[in-house]
């Protein structure tokens, strides 16, 4: 299939800029083909337009439809088969592997909204009758449900080009819900962005639904996100990114005449806790395991595990050894964009230079856009007095954290912001003696991992993927599972309504 | 019972500030004797630093124990007996039986809160086991529940002194959740405050509570609230008042380095369409009832009806001073304060003048700080225009808004903000003719009331109290009825988790 470079208005493709950019394969430290056209005003008003107009059709749309909707979706992304894949990989510069796992994953969430919808749980109907013989006053009859909020604009995130994108957990969860959507699409993958949005304006046309449930929009820069988060028929946002991108957002929707709800998944450190015995014991195994999820995706991912906190004792050099040799014999890897690249290797030059800093290991890639695993460790009191160090470096880097005692790893964790997760690594329980050390990590995060990795977020209903900002803007709603879905849901009350009306 | 006019900081009484205010009784136009101390900064921080060091304590109170401390709660109340009644009728002008009225109303809620956390309803627990047999890779078990997001401010209302203030709904729902609560008290019923204070720290004792678990804090201005609302301890802010205070609240909130959620109520108009066969036919009824509802607490309800919609018609001169008389047959009543008495005459002095807009009759209070109510008119294209028109004028004030037709009535309908309301009256389900005005109040409310006031909101489950801004802050939410605690409290999943760590 033809990548055009086009925005999706609707069930139209557009092209009116004049701005254009490209992609880039950081593998072969070049840019890829396809012109791609900057959304201009009159597309992005038109996109909103649309939306906006459909929202009521859409939003009446019977929840079997809009399951059958996202299942066409799934089914459409399948079909554009190996072609997909390989945009993805030549935009990423990912593995195959990797965009297979990732499109499954992708298609398996789609599917787990259409069913949570199609039994309409996501309602939350509830019925009190009447009770006109109440004293003092009659009980009117009441009942509840939920709606759709209205037109959202979600943003796709550099790192998962399926999952958290074009047709991933944000979209899926509004469509379900019954709101109109558009998609800002990442720059860094516009190309995979067009094919993903062609798979769901099939679908919409196969299945029915009106033109305007989804546009999807390039920019390579913040022009046309400002646009949609400012414009008054928006009325959710989602996004998946950096801090610094998320709080943009978070205090451009503030600053509206009508505010409206964002749903920000911004960055984490992930602290792990390894306590004493699980290192003795276990040290070799959580070494391998760590080497890999601090490397999974080039560590670029926001679950990635950035601070190991250990306590020091006869064991500890021995363990970060392990770490560090387990992290040194992974080699170059493209990163997914030279200005990730750039940000990484600034991060790391800054660890590099820091006080009291110590690198296990020193080599940096001399590959164009690609990097290698840093480890680095420090003392509990050369941490506290360097907020940098708390701070999230994306890409495969962690800092170790050697602790003297429990005190002082509390006044550790205690220093750090929200977490989207936390780790404990324990040997036959002995995290049952550190109670206030779990205390503190349920305080910060959202999830709390026991004897695992952070990353390979589990899609299940039971799963939190957020947590205290800046994990996310909103510690109240998951990004991941079926309960993503009321992030863009709002209850109504109908009071003493007749059934004919209903 | 005496009042001191001294704060409480957790289980102490302090009164360090040598700034003070008193207390005003509308009626009599005197001020009340007693001299209140606004908190000083040392009390804002002691009292959030107590908040923020029990919280821990707090939240791991099991839900019985925490509802055996609402329930005490609402025992205390009682305790207070006469003496409570009279503070309120003093501080508010509100006349006996509203006072005992709401003051049922505000242990009702009390203790539907500890009703629902006995169960652990509000912990929405769940449990996915682990699958270690999953192909491609295992499935680790998950548990999800919420826990509370921490220490809550909450600000006193003018017009519920009991019900929306000090042990009202944001207070009972926070502290059921498992938060600590610092209130701020309205100024205008600080002595009301003072007295249901302490019977929430008696309560606390009785029930062994953690000092800290609630504080009442005085200010006759913005400063001490403000300091609240960015103290880097608090977790989030409960509000109900004006869309000006809650908006300065939401920003502030916003302004954060770490944001935290507030739920704000603010204002409403509230629209009421009346149909062409109701107002034919049920004409006096809706008049009789319309005019009672729109001076039930002299009018002082975000919920009052300020906007009648009706068709132009033969009927409907009559039914304009049908309604009229009803409301002439009213007369001079004490507002809440002579501030909220002041700011009502301009809104009303405003009307008087509008172009196009009549008054049915016209007359003002001779009395100090006491209003008459006010019934205007005016045309579709006059609403259209005249944005001022489509706000609340807070008090026994409404206007009747004649349209030509579904068209005209539609338009005006779209123009209007977001509502915690929206009424239809309908003979013989004429409304079934009007499927697009239901529609539109829907997208614009958080509640619709077929032929009913929309004053006297339910304490029931399937209630929602809230709606599009600028009736609430957060659409998603409601502030009456037990999903209220829901404001309160975020998901946190434990993955892998043993048992012998629960």
């Amino acid at each position: 299939m033809t990548i055009t470079g086009y925005n999706h208005i609707g069930f139209s493709k557009s092209a009116k800029g004049q701005n254009t950019f490209t992609t880039f394969n950081s593998k072969s430290d070049l840019s890829n083909d396809v012109i791609h056209h900057e959304a201009t005003m009159d597309e992005i008003n038109d996109a909103v337009k649309l939306a906006s107009s459909c929202y009521q059709t859409y939003a009446n749309t019977s929840s079997e439809n809009r399951a059958n909707f996202l299942n066409t979706i799934a089914d459409e992304i399948l079909n554009l088969g190996q072609s997909l894949i390989d945009v993805y990989c030549l935009e990423s510069s990912l593995p195959q592997v990797r965009a297979e796992g990732e499109r499954a994953r992708t298609i398996g969430q789609i599917r787990s909204f259409a069913e949570y919808i199609k039994s309409n749980t996501h309602l939350k109907y509830s019925h009190e009758s009447a009770q006109s013989d109440r004293i003092p006053l009659p009980k009117p009859s009441l009942i509840k449900y939920n709606v759709p909020i209205g037109p959202i604009v979600v943003f796709g995130s550099s790192n998962f080009p399926f999952a958290y994108s074009t047709a991933g957990g944000d979209t899926a969860s509004a469509l379900a819900a019954g709101c109109p959507v558009i998609v800002k699409s990442h720059p860094m993958h516009a190309g995979t962005s067009e094919l993903v949005s062609n798979a769901i304006i099939a679908a919409a046309q196969k299945c029915g639904m009106p033109n305007g449930v989804f546009s999807n929009l390039n920019s390579s820069d913040h022009i046309v996100g400002k646009h949609l988060v400012l414009h008054e028929d928006i009325k959710g946002v989602g996004f998946t990114g950096s801090i610094k991108g998320g709080r943009a957002i978070m205090d451009l929707a503030a600053s509206r005449t009508i505010p409206i709800p964002v749903f920000a998944e911004m960055g984490s450190v992930n602290p792990v806790v390894l306590f004493p015995k699980a290192m003795q014991i276990d040290g070799v195994q959580w070494a391998k395991s760590l080497a890999q999820s601090i490397t999974l995706g080039c560590g670029q991912f926001c679950t990635k595990p950035g601070l190991i906190f250990v306590f020091d004792n006869d064991h500890t050099n021995g363990f970060i050894n392990l770490l560090g040799t387990e992290l040194s014999n992974i080699g170059d890897t493209p990163m997914l964009h030279p200005s990730i690249c750039e940000k990484f290797n600034a991060g790391i030059e800054y660890i590099q230079n820091a006080n009291n800093v110590s690198l296990i290991y020193n080599r940096n890639s001399n590959l164009n856009n690609h990097s290698l695993p840093i480890l680095a460790s420090t003392s509990f009191s050369s941490f506290i007095e360097n907020h940098y160090l708390h701070q999230e470096i994306f890409g495969p880097y962690a800092l170790v954290v050697i602790c003297e005692n429990e005190s002082q790893l509390l006044s550790c964790l205690k220093k750090l912001n929200g977490q989207l997760s936390a780790t404990i690594l324990s040997q036959d329980l002995e995290a049952k003696n550190y109670n206030e050390v779990i205390h503190v990590l349920k305080q910060i995060s959202g999830r709390l991992v026991y004897n695992g990795v952070p990353t390979g977020v589990e899609v299940a209903e039971a799963m939190t993927h957020g947590g205290p900002y800046p994990a996310s803007s909103d510690s109240r709603f998951t990004a991941v599972g079926v309960n993503a879905i009321y992030r863009w849901l709002r209850p109504i009350t109908l009071q003493s309504w007749p059934e004919e009306l209903m």
